[in-house]
């Protein structure tokens, strides 16, 4: 079965509202909250990364979905199963990894446990004081598309990973070392006093466009040509490649942020470059079939 | 390397305050949280658990630790990571459990990933409104040491399972369906004008009483007679057996609550029977050791 069906079977069984939107707003506490997994030779491999990158990349993830959500990035706690044959050098740098991509942001807990693989889940909150949390079925018609950064980096650095390149730097580090986009997220969320749609491109960005379309009803139309990217990147992976933890907002005014597109009338889909898409299923992002 | 010693790194690479009680205690968002894994093979074996019960467990355990804090519980998010070979039913039924597990509590989000062997990490979220939070610093000379229900049921559960067998229902439940201590919680935290340690039992009673006892640097007396416990259960498991998820709290005045010792004058550790032990690592319960 895939993912996305037993998602739904989740959520039929639990009958909530919560599960949906990448974090949990939980407005009683004035929080949000994200749980996130890595686990090796599902998500990672060793062999193209240190223990400091995968402590640093496990906690960049969270943070970026909670800058996702307009809230502020508050705390983390880290639960980390790890095989025997693993030593103190290995905690001691996940731990260093994931302490240098926390910046102001505090780790408060979790727990670590044996495993075959090793496999890593982190939590993370935020705090909604002052920032107005985005919804991703809060696209209007006449809204704006904007971005944040470059798209397609990070499936770029992977292939490079892959193919046993550890350059050039920015494509590479764009895979192991993302950079959630924390101010982006604040611009955006301080004070807003209109509702919108935020999502983190995780999955890539053409995903979190159709996403926010169906859960908005809506049809969110792109121009390619706006899309900030690195020349020598195919658009394949601009608009699918994933990873690179960038935002895309849906937003009334565009302002100074970098804006590629809007949301139009007409059926629940996305339109790329005039052609329409109800569903991009068969476009995404494979991580390891690739390559092989 | 062993468990605590690796904690002791990630203590001195965070620098961390928070890295000690099961829960964190985030005084300005008014929450406690905390994360817990469950690793197939390590902590649970599918071959005498079913998908229901590892989806309650997992989830009550948690719960517990809520409660242990003082605070009311309130979300759950949950990571799980699933085999191929695991299909719809198993998810399904994992979820029924869960939920049944929650009462009030309710589930808000999490993700879902592949792995090699089944790997459950859940994260709890108290609130602190109305509620002392607890410390296991807290002890004091002259303290009360109160516990809830029986200890060493869900140990001989586990003995029993390991065997092959499945019942008497009463050791089997502890094991499989152990019940976090709500009202034990509720009665002590709601408006506590004291400061107070509380811990649940999960790594067991003896576990829980050092734990306090170092913390607070203080002495623990016990007298075994007064532990609650089922007759055919052997003290070393009433004292070292864990997961029963039942309470013990160290406080000014033992009320109606069941008394088993009390906080005296000494040396760090604790007193059983008049018996002096400094430590009990070699008495801490190995999973599945024993029975091979």
């Amino acid at each position: 079965m895939k993912e996305k069906e037993l998602i739904q079977i989740i959520k039929s069984t639990l009958n909530s509202n919560y599960i949906g939107d990448d974090c949990a707003y939980l407005k009683d506490l004035g929080i949000v909250v994200t749980q996130d997994s890595l686990v090796e030779d599902v998500h990672f491999k060793m062999d193209y990364m240190t223990p400091y990158q995968l402590g640093y990349k496990s906690v960049m993830v969270n943070i970026s979905d909670i800058c996702a959500s307009g809230a502020e990035p508050k705390y983390i706690t880290i639960s980390l199963s790890l095989p025997k044959h693993v030593d103190e050098d290995f905690v001691k740098n996940f731990y260093e990894g994931a302490k240098d991509a926390c910046g102001e942001v505090k780790i408060v807990g979790g727990d670590l446990t044996g495993s075959d693989k090793i496999f890593v889940s982190v939590t993370a909150i935020g705090s909604t004081k002052s920032r107005k949390i985005s919804s991703r079925s809060n696209a209007k018609k006449g809204y704006k598309v904007i971005v944040s950064g470059e798209h397609g980096n990070s499936a770029k650095g992977l292939q490079l990973l892959l193919s046993g390149k550890t350059e050039p730097a920015k494509f590479i580090n764009a895979h192991l070392m993302p950079i959630a986009q924390r101010e982006f997220s604040e611009k955006i969320a301080s004070n807003a006093d209109y509702d919108y749609a935020m999502m983190d491109t995780s999955d890539g960005l053409g995903d979190a466009l159709m996403q926010i379309a169906k859960a908005s009803g809506v049809t969110i139309s792109i121009d390619t040509s706006k899309i900030p990217h690195d020349s020598s990147v195919d658009m394949e992976r601009v608009l699918y490649g994933g990873e690179d933890y960038q935002l895309v907002a849906v937003v009334p005014d565009s302002g100074d942020f970098t804006c590629i597109g809007e949301v139009t009338s007409g059926k629940t889909g996305i339109i790329i470059d005039g052609i329409f898409y109800s569903n991009i299923d068969d476009k995404l992002y494979k991580h390891f079939e690739e390559n092989k």
